[in-house]
């Protein structure tokens, strides 16, 4: 008898085709607020700014894991590996849920409103708000999340360098960017994974079998291409960077007690702006509360609202993240002219001459309109937690030792990329 | 030498590729205000709450039609028709900005914030404003969209039953949607389209060559699928009922003016349901402002302000929507249960013991949990600007009559299901 | 226990992506000659010509109406239809081996060399070879076949006007032509089938519930089109008549015992042109093992073999289909130049200028460069096996009377198209 | 004005779309029987028995590799680059004719036919037979083919590391094969290329811009995976093997004047094979005769003929091939059982038990049943003929050493893979 067994609602998703949705636990959970919330949250924040058939929103992807868990599971068990009901379905519940304590604009707004640390810390306690008021039915599913239910296979199909959260956000974001180079075999590299038995002395886990390593290779390079054609675009971080220092400086004014200058804002927004992630903890409930209520709509509408804000440079910066009016992003931060106070000159001079700042406040103000900053990414992390292939001899290495792949070693380098951030205007054309 | 000449900004588009905006007058569009808010509009409303990829902004389909465009006059020149470099662009311009007169979800809002008649005013009167910021250079895009201008075949590739924008949308909303029968022929289509001469009696037209019939046919059918399918989908109903009972309770409350009931939402919403339509002048700055400082988070954002109303029913009709939680639409409107005193009977029953509605007010809340009315739908109008076929002996014939092609007279059928509309927790399951 | 259950080979196939092949039976009848001999049998015979990508094998179709069989039982079975494993396999089986008794371009040697009666027995008593062969492990599968199985619903799925061979030839046949409207859904379409059981008056059968409906219609769309702008593309059609004449020719001079004529060329081929259908009985073992040696190899080793043959005609006639020097074919049978004298007249000069024929034999000649013929097609047959759905009502309706559905009833008259052909050189441009 | 000018024909190409071929030369290139015959040889030989969807022939490529050729000019002239109507079209004709030196099976059969050098002969002498038919319209496209034209850098866009050969064929065998991981990106890697012009010190060439890296990377990866996933296929180096014993066993009998053992062959065929290379000059009208004769029907024709040979091993190996009956590949030829002497036994015991050997002919015989030798691959040669980068500074650097890459200098490392090849039966199982 199949897991589904004709018990499903099925969703047309672009991308992998029908899915379908398990009737009872999953189909509740897809219903919940906490899971509905997704579909007002945009997958890529900024970047459909930049690709703008990007527009999809955390919701597909949720959905998305899902199906490739499914797929994933049912590959798997057709090799033989026994998997009951319940962990079937706790699998489906933890790949839906992965990413339940993401916010809005969260690549953005995960160093200025929650940390990195304490996006994973919601996602956990949501799960275990959901747990409750489920009765407990997500026990299992918190247990793969944790890493602490036995068969730890199952959480490295959930977070690893090789989990059905990247598989399906790489497919997902090619997809919607219409990048082709980001259009990942995820079928193939499915159909390649198997689970290797515990030969008493180590875990079972999760490996690829050898003919599946030139996808694999392909994945992480996809991958890379993602990272710096897309998620790391120059014009994304532009964005991104109008967007930190609209929050810098509306967290500025509520530690100046101005109040009235951010008001007509979303009061969940702000209730975040107020109380900085020092002041946080996950677990309390108004925080979930809050956290729940804010989408993508609060930080949109908040900026309309302070568009004609009496404060001059929180109006231009709120003004250019709608009209798309970013700072210039440059590399070459060595030049002469980008030196700080080069710069900071010309800045300056651009603030004071449109009206912006004044003298006395011109030193402050810079901090929002320069910004020194890198970006970085390594595409396969050697040290923890490495993917591991099943050798045409059957043995199990790590993917950078194995035979036939050689392009993995430097895709371990972590590549670090200065830049400076500054408005367009400061330098004539 | 063409018409882009290299100097464009290529935009990259699953749909169609890469996207050639050619810098000057349409680059300046496309970064004016009024077409970046496009992109805080989704194109199918809450068409993507049952389609979850489904998640696209009117702004890329601004852009396809554009491109459109661009690819039609290319290809009608190299047949021979002689396009000049100030009539390119302004048809660029004229297909960028034909929606840009639309609003927050508009499909549902266009009846009850906008009338259906205002909102392609209000798209001319866009036109307008921009052409007097951009001094006069949009006269003769103007004269297109009003088909004042002499060559009245640049107006049919912009407004007609074959225009570039309803291409784009079906195209660009099968792929979304992942409703492989949407896709139709766009570039077979446009590769069999041509300009035929006038020959005294008449004037120049955009007709299809014979051997595009069938392709012409398939664009109908797949048209007519996509409206059953997707646009008129039942759950799309549903939220759209949903969504009406929240504007009609507000206004309700607004008329009353108990404006404390609806507190906290954006104003410009506000601002539109006070005034009503017929208080509406479009030519207005004011209005204009209102409605350009309007998108979907505003819609959003007010939906969540109200959720915890003070009005039980206003809060009820917000949570349903945000949750998605929809009334049912039941095209069994004959049967007995659905006659109007039995199910007022019931609905009556569930509002009493839910706390939502009391005995003295039942009468007047009935009407925001029950919704009766009719989808309508004809996949072509075989009274008006008909699209007309050369045939194989080089005559020009309305498409119906022509020969090989025999679905289209069923298809100039008007279709009308009328449906009723009710929270399904009315009747026990 | 799913019935894959782990044994089974992948292939990769582009329509439809992975594709298992359960082993044992199935895996066998896939590496017989006798379907491995489809590998060198083009699914669209000339079409290719026409669309250069369309060089696909019916090999590649078998398997794929396989795969659908396969998608349509897992999606029957879970809507809770019992389908034992014999059942199961028999289906794959008969839907593998359907089309085992085409032969080489056989949409123009269908009426040359077997005629289309014999082709549907020739597949029938290769299935009976196989049985034999196979000791008897297709005796379920002949009798789906024959629709001599109880469950007559099997015979449904493969062959009727819904079948699988028909979603899966049109979705190939578009992704390989590249006629995007020829793109079917074909996993809707499966979705929305269900076994409808019996009532008591009649037997179970396949249905398509309401929802499906539109979907129906744009696959008979669909399939309309891809007829006339694919399969009886008026070039196709100009190449299949040279072909004909091509094998008219040498029957004729096969008659007339002038061997020498036509030698060199392939025997199994003069085989069937010697005996000529009234000769053939498809289930002696001389007959079937020609016809399994026969591919289109043999065809295009022959008129290469010919191309220099002492006749000029059958030499000309070779050489005008391997360089696609087709003739020209037309539309305008009533025109005055194509009257049966004037076009006589034209050709006549043709064939006596070029040195082609002589005054004595013009006569016979000119039956070879002249031929006159219709094109006819009908998307839907009203009268028998027609295709059913389940209204709204849970009512079963014969597709054209149901609800919705608007275009069927057009669809059901046959075209016909009468055309004339002949060597363009006849005129002068 | 555009280049074509509307004079062209529309191909339709599942993998690019529509392809205009200009009327003049390039169509009458198209037409002629050099070109047409490449209808008749698949593109990947053996490939499409492992990847049934890949049937695709070489004339597809041919016009593919045509329509990037028209792409990538367009785009450079649009970046302001000088091209001529002459150099335009003869771009275009020799990227059409760039392959049409290619044989049948040409992977299998330039080690045992003809040689890798004389293939690329073969194309100039073939080029040169075309010239002459069209007096001289072609000399432009010869120097461009022998890099004796001025502007070096056409002859790149035909013949190097990042040509459009390669795009083409990386692209369509992807789309062919299902195997996703190959898919390029094309239309971007287009549109980042531009020409670099001489500075005083060397000559114009195309470098790629420096947002172009990332999706070179990704093209050169795609490249390694096609190769060893697809190309060098461990079942397609076994039918490989098989052919070549076919080959070598004919090849044996001609040198033994035992004609009649495999007599009924194809003549182009057995021409080829009684001659050998060492006996072949390009240039005699004979040698081109046989060679344009020469497609798949002859070899495919062939093999059916001596499937029934007197000789029992040819009649073997025949019939393996037709029935993908195959060798084993085994890459373990250190492992005891395949030392030589091992093997040998196993080998000999098996054809002499089935009959195919004597004892007193079995030294002989072998060697057409065991087969030892290596799969080799370089995805990018950093000796000579570099890719170019513009980094971001505007220097131009080869691509290796350009910052952000990383993965290329390993890419430039030869992976050799050896293999022994036997009957499976050779074990029992």
């Amino acid at each position: 008898m199949s897991f589904l067994n004709g018990r499903f609602k099925l969703f047309s998703d672009p991308v992998h085709g029908f899915i379908s949705v398990p009737r009872g636990l999953i189909l509740e959970l897809v219903g919940s607020p906490e899971v509905q919330r997704l579909r007002r949250i945009r997958q890529l924040g900024i970047g459909h700014m930049v690709f703008p058939g990007a527009e999809h929103s955390r919701f597909g992807h949720a959905l998305g894991a899902m199906a490739l868990m499914h797929n994933a599971l049912t590959s798997l068990s057709e090799k033989g590996t026994d998997i009951s009901q319940d962990e079937h379905e706790a699998a489906l519940a933890v790949a839906l849920l992965h990413d339940v304590g993401h916010g809005p604009y969260s690549h953005t707004l995960e160093h200025e409103l929650l940390s990195d640390f304490q996006h994973e810390m919601m996602s956990r306690a949501l799960l275990e708000r959901l747990n409750r008021r489920m009765n407990g039915r997500l026990e299992m599913a918190i247990a793969m999340f944790d890493d602490t239910y036995p068969r730890s296979w199952f959480h490295q199909l959930i977070s690893s360098q090789l989990d059905m959260d990247r598989l399906d956000y790489l497919r997902r974001d090619s997809y919607y960017t219409g990048v082709a180079e980001g259009a990942i075999g995820v079928g193939r590299i499915i159909k390649t994974l198997r689970v290797h038995p515990n030969d008493g002395s180590e875990e079972d886990r999760i490996v690829v079998e050898a003919k599946g390593a030139y996808a694999i290779e392909n994945y992480l390079i996809a991958r890379r291409l993602m990272y710096w054609q897309v998620y790391l675009h120059k014009t994304v971080i532009a964005g991104d960077q109008v967007l930190r220092s609209v929050i810098r400086r509306v967290r500025y004014w509520l530690e100046q007690e101005a109040d009235e200058l951010v008001a007509g804002a979303s009061e969940p927004f702000l209730y975040f702006l107020r109380k900085g992630f020092s002041g946080l903890d996950v677990h309390e409930p108004d925080v979930q509360d809050a956290f729940v209520a804010l989408d993508d709509a609060d930080i949109l509408f908040s900026l309309k609202r302070w568009t004609p804000s009496s404060d001059p440079i929180l109006a231009d910066l709120s003004r250019r993240f709608l009209e798309r009016d970013f700072f210039r992003v440059d590399y070459q931060v060595e030049s002469e002219r980008l030196a700080p106070q080069a710069l900071e000159d010309s800045v300056a001079s651009l603030l004071l001459g449109a009206g912006l700042s004044t003298p006395e406040h011109i030193a402050r103000d810079l901090s929002f309109y320069i910004l020194r900053a890198q970006s970085t990414h390594e595409a396969y992390d050697i040290r923890e937690d490495v993917i591991a292939v099943m050798n045409r001899a059957g043995r199990i290495e790590e993917l950078s030792v194995t035979e036939d792949v050689m392009v993995i070693e430097p895709l371990a380098e972590q590549q670090v990329r200065p830049y400076v951030c500054y408005p367009k205007e400061a330098f004539a054309p």
